[in-house]
């Protein structure tokens, strides 16, 4: 990998709910990334990786899962809030690696029916991040009533989501360039 | 429900993990809760319940897993700590339900293989307890270096262990008795 | 102190900051509160407690402010959102009492001049109540720019707050009666 | 400020408590940077700021707090656990500064009496940090039991925080140097 290759920033969509908003989200930030030049994507859906439920961690990885990871340079991670928390299938797919997300970063883009952007499940998010070894952008992504912001096909409603997630991605871009020199040229001693 | 009747907190087993050490202390909780006179425990293990990983919330309820919770006055999670967070499935087992928690108690059992009893789970959880409308009370249970507090077949190793759980379900009780009389008792207007 | 006495449930005003709109907001809640049947209130102003900036903790206890949270059954905690965390001088005040609080409740109005409802210093109080000894009631107030709900004069201009700070108040005052019986009825073993 | 300069991180003692084990903490943080090579630390005492308590934010700069801020690449900060938050008198300190911190590292040391490391104080901490602009590692400092790793006059009794401390600042001073790159190389379009 060298300095001027393309990023590779993913996105993750993290819910697996029958009739959830989340995936007009998640096509729309897709769609978004791929405008920019340089930077490569693909939607993970979390309701097609069918990890086991009869165990946990880094014994159930998939390796498909956990080359896209371990290939990207950034993610995006699309997630409902749940009772004010993040959505347990997110959780358990993102558990199954760990050197996969080391010195990277992550954007997160959060989802209510309501009024407060899925604020709180992004504030439950930043400690796994961390833990994770992601960097978490100070900007996020936050999408209230979403049932407003998309039609029942996922076309986008209000324009001014594409000014929002246009500052959300140059900051993403730019800590994944950043970490990504990182990784390539800083040694640790 | 009559304000004499026994206590009935359930004692949640908050991960399918093969090799799990929650097991042992889940079931060392259960054996203490069982000693107290009028309260009455049963060990949900989460690996058995079954839910769906194709959606997720109230629509995929278990009537056995939503009718013990209902009958529930107070919980008890054992929560081993992964990656600074709680446990994916742990996660889509609760958001089954809702209305069954309100005006309940919980008490929370962080676990860890390090030194730290699981404080980070317990924290990371206390958002969605509440959400969820349980009261989370200030005992823990904190599981340091759990391999070392009991051995491979689950025999506590540490008496130490007797007297912290006692307090922990003193506290328990307690607010388990007083939420049910003010659900019993108090109205809202 | 009887269970039929009023309820006494102050309102902190959380920030000395010039210019503080919460200020607003703790005047609108104390009038609220004075509606009610049965419950008094005062307002406690952060920026009237003048605590020694040379040590922190229950050794700089004011005596009056502690008499207060002493005689209170719940307490309201208006809160704007500094950085997604609380207001440095309140945690200051916080910190200086501890058995005071113990087994009482608190709601917690959070204040922002942006969109999301002071949500992000909610729940970054919330393991702070915890440890406290206060039970976090489920419903907040959350003022989303809060420059265009109260005039400059403080006079509300939105209505809808007073239907919302109702729901908050019933289940804070049906808190507080719960664990005022707990406290005055039930014992620990 | 050229890419070859010495780093500066500065260490910030976050509490003004008399009688405080935490400065035990700063000091022998100073002395291990300064072993570093490259590297020019100094002491941020908050007990030495003396902010106004009659407002907070931006409007109550100190210049000189303020400049050390701006000139740093990375922070230490020392952080006492109380009642599982943070002292008040440091987030009344860090409010008082924004641009200053952004794409800056950060890396925490939490200080308990008791046994878990001042882990809560530092999860309790991740948000502000974050919106602050500042990216924390994901190693921490954890000193529990504080009173048995030094003794009174602040000699270190237990070898093992050596090593720790080395592997902590190793990657703070990855971190910062990744981000010194960033801010002097890499735009953000």
């Amino acid at each position: 990998m060298s300095a001027d290759q393309s990023l590779f920033i993913p996105v993750i969509l993290g819910t697996p709910r029958q009739g959830r908003m989340s995936e007009h989200v998640a096509r729309f930030v897709v769609e978004e990334v791929v405008k920019r030049d340089g930077v490569e994507t693909e939607l993970i859906d979390i309701r097609e990786l069918n990890f086991p439920t009869s165990d946990a961690g880094e014994t159930i990885k998939d390796p498909k899962f956990s080359a896209t990871v371990e290939r990207a340079d950034a993610l995006v991670i699309v997630a409902p809030e749940y009772n004010h928390g993040y959505p347990g299938l997110l959780k358990h797919a993102l558990d199954t690696n760990l050197k996969e997300y080391i010195h990277k970063a992550v954007g997160i883009c959060g989802v209510s029916a309501g009024s407060f952007g899925g604020t709180r499940v992004i504030q439950n998010l930043l400690p796994v991040m961390r833990e994770l070894g992601l960097v978490t952008i100070f900007w996020d992504g936050n999408f209230s009533s979403v049932q407003n912001i998309f039609d029942s096909d996922g076309k986008l409603l209000d324009e001014a989501y594409i000014r929002r997630i246009d500052k959300f991605l140059k900051e993403l871009i730019w800590m994944a360039k950043v970490l990504r020199y990182g990784r390539l040229n800083i040694s640790q001693d």
